[in-house]
């Protein structure tokens, strides 16, 4: 069969101030910031850094740095109860429909049922950390997945 | 300058049983063992997971899969504290000593001043989640870096 995942995408990392995080990834890692974005569904003010070089077509992995819009939210209640820190992997995939089926199929709970919008204009789904050894796991199908 | 990190390399996921991680991650996601090693050292028994096809001299992202060898052990610990879960993300270097002295640099603790062994005859070094967001972070340089 075909893999179902195509790449590790990124990583999403919790954090309570999002500018200073991103200086902090700046001035360690020379990282750039590729995208900036407020998702309200999500609730986060949210960067993406691009590690690794692109080029022929090829995309790079991402760390992405989720600040909370509010403490009620998804990342504001994870880092109340955890801190900041690595909060989500997210994964590669050509069609995010068919493989929430397909994972579904194997009695992995689904987050989402259905996509929604993710950075960078993605169609991506959550997966339950429950079924995957406590790793909340996102799919991501990318915009423009040259 | 150039980039420092050329790729995100792996997700490192503590469990509490490998078998059965690497079951899960088989059967959910079709992702392959490409190596299976004991890590006396960090005190772990290990499995690396290809995600992302190789071809053009280009390397896959990896899951990587942590059971502890006892409980008193970075991971046992974590498992303790923690449970299961995202333990830390390593993030590809053409030459890890030259890394860590430019991270040092920055005033990021080192929990490695010098590379040790790491998966794959990896050299690889860790830093501190204190200065990082709480992320416990890997820099890896691939024995075979094609």
């Amino acid at each position: 069969m075909l893999p179902l995942l195509t790449r590790l995408d990124h990583v999403g990392i919790a954090c309570r101030d999002l500018d200073a995080a991103i200086g902090r990834y700046q001035t360690t890692f020379g990282l750039e910031v590729v995208s900036l974005e407020v998702n309200e569904e999500q609730g986060v003010r949210e960067a993406m850094l691009g590690v690794g070089l692109v080029g022929g077509g090829l995309r790079p992995g991402y760390v992405q740095l989720l600040e909370p819009l509010a403490p009620d939210t998804p990342v504001g209640r994870f880092l109340a109860r955890r801190g900041e820190g690595l909060h989500h992997v997210g994964y590669g995939v050509a069609d995010v429909r068919q493989a929430l089926a397909a994972i579904g199929g194997q009695g992995v709970r689904l987050i989402d049922e259905r996509p929604r919008h993710g950075s960078m204009g993605a169609s991506i789904a959550f997966l339950h950390p429950a079924d995957l050894g406590g790793v909340l796991t996102e799919l991501v199908q990318a915009a423009d997945p040259a």
